[in-house]
């Protein structure tokens, strides 16, 4: 059973998940693995019985559960952080703070064909894969133990993909990741003087602006953000205010996924299939004062960050950024690419 | 020139700096590179007309400035990412801030000796390299417009050190980093509820418990933290309560010297010598009200960060942790390490 445990200093919580440790002494240093075998793939067609039951399905009409014929399968982590089971209880000792692994961790695997590029997904796929993120995030918010449900995705192996086969990862935690809070913050402090929300002041601005934009369609925006982190990372946000996910109506699906898809498969042509990580930014649940709030300072959004700089070590060594690139010529590289190359709306 | 840009949303800075860019389509995915010649090597002794005109040595009797015969250089980093020159100017677009680059990036050549290892340095040359950390520390803090000193290692290609003879790198930078701000408000918060200063507790919490000692002398401590994020992440801190690291006093850098040493010791040999990240974590300088504060609720330290996880390009892109090896069991293994082979002070 793993456990979190928070650290006082930064005020972020750490998963212990002792289960994924190999001894000590067996710790490698970062090493890049084979490519998986395509026929030991747990993920692959006809390896439905190496994973748990599946808890959700796109399926061809008249194939069983837990049976080859889907399109699209989602399975509880058999290497899961957190654990469905148990009552969340808390423990202090001293000035520390523990809380045991209750939550969920699902992979979502995204289609049947092994060598598959998200990059080059067609749009029914796109809208495929939201629709089991949206549909998932609804069933894993029903269980009140959860504070949030964090959607992510890590193509290649340096951006931490173990396994090859397209597949993204959804864990549902009892407490609100670091950065939910930090950005609730500036959120709130902005609502507080201006009565707007932040997100929508930044759509309106790019809007304007222009200069960061690289892609929109009538209800979608990625842009890259004006203080990009990272070369080429990437925002999609819904243009009107909508604070969840979640809660994104049907009629948006199509939208956010042609935006997902023709960016990714911007990325993927300007830097040369790079590794990359995305991540739904969602509203957390924190209780029904906190949550009037939330509704009207937050707003959903997707940031995709592609791994391309070796400076990336240094990054995560010092908690601070530089960007060798500015985000209005990494839009005006990726506007190009997309002129002269548009993404296949038709690929599987 | 570099600029500073502000995240509405997360609150950060970014440094944006073009001149460390190549074009965007010359972005490679992420490679390892051959390691440095030291027939080329710019830091190595005889090519000292290379790199700038030094600004610190410690060097042989009668050797001249900027010729070999030194032990240990500071020069100015020939790809800065923050320049010196010029006043501080802000400015805003709608709701983005900027701010020019202006901030000193040096580097501290730490030993003539090309393929030296920092884990296997000697007592007398780590003492120097902390009187150096200290002496420039001091210096840089004399500029007015520098509200933060950051003093960070990389060693090893992947935690982000481009040339391989041993360096370490200072940053000054016009604002406080991210990081500082979270740290400086959970210690605020810990003081304002028991009047005394978190770290403080965090020492003698540990040294009551035991269970995380790596290694203690009489007056510095190195421990794994209760919630480490990284596996065998290691912090370095001074037993007495003193909140910056540019004030550390002459008596204190020999033992800050020796449990640093011991530490990279430890772990060099508990983990094959692996990729590490560390970084001191000093006060800001933020205006005369607040730094009455921090004096009394902020406690420097050093935290250390070795890069052994494959799970690593999952925590980046996610923001939360997950950590496979629990902080005890790393400290137990690091003790039994130093105790079969205790870390030799007088090498070079």
């Amino acid at each position: 059973m793993s456990i979190l445990r928070k650290d006082p200093v930064s005020g972020g919580w750490v998963i212990m998940a002792e289960e994924r440790s190999r001894r000590p002494p067996d710790l490698a240093p970062l090493a890049s693995a084979a490519p998986n075998d395509h026929r030991l793939c747990p993920f692959c067609p006809g390896h439905e019985a190496v994973t748990a039951q599946e808890i959700y399905a796109v399926r061809n009409h008249g194939s069983n559960a837990n049976d080859p014929g889907w399109s699209l399968r989602v399975i509880p982590n058999k290497y899961a952080v957190l654990h469905i089971e148990g009552e969340l209880n808390r423990s202090g000792d001293g000035i520390y703070d523990t809380m045991n692994g209750v939550g969920a961790h699902e992979v979502v695997i995204e289609t049947p064909q092994h060598d598959a590029r998200m990059g080059q997904y067609g749009q029914a796929r796109m809208e495929m894969l939201i629709r089991a993120y949206r549909d998932r995030s609804i069933d894993l918010h029903r269980d009140q133990r959860f504070k949030y449900v964090q959607i992510f995705r890590n193509y290649g192996q340096v951006a931490g993909a173990l396994i090859d086969h397209p597949h993204s990862q959804i864990i549902a935690l009892p407490i609100a990741p670091r950065w939910v809070k930090e950005e609730l913050g500036n959120a709130r402090e902005h609502f507080d003087y201006k009565e707007r929300c932040l997100f929508c002041d930044i759509v309106n601005q790019e809007l304007k602006d222009r200069s960061r934009i690289v892609f929109e369609n009538q209800t979608m925006l990625a842009f890259t953000p004006f203080a990009s982190k990272f070369p080429f990372e990437t925002w999609i946000l819904p243009k009107a205010h909508s604070h969840d996910f979640q809660f994104i109506a049907d009629g948006d699906i199509a939208p956010l996924a042609e935006a997902l898809r023709v960016t990714l498969y911007g990325i993927q042509m300007a830097l040369e299939d790079p590794p990359f990580n995305f991540i739904i930014h969602g509203a957390p649940r924190l209780g029904p004062a906190a949550n009037a709030g939330i509704q009207r300072e937050y707003h959903w959004h997707i940031e995709i960050i592609p791994r391309v700089t070796r400076l990336a070590g240094f990054e995560w060594g010092t908690g601070f950024y530089i960007n060798p690139t500015l985000p209005e010529k990494a839009a005006d590289f990726l506007r190009q690419v997309l002129l002269e190359q548009p993404a296949p709306a038709l690929a599987e």
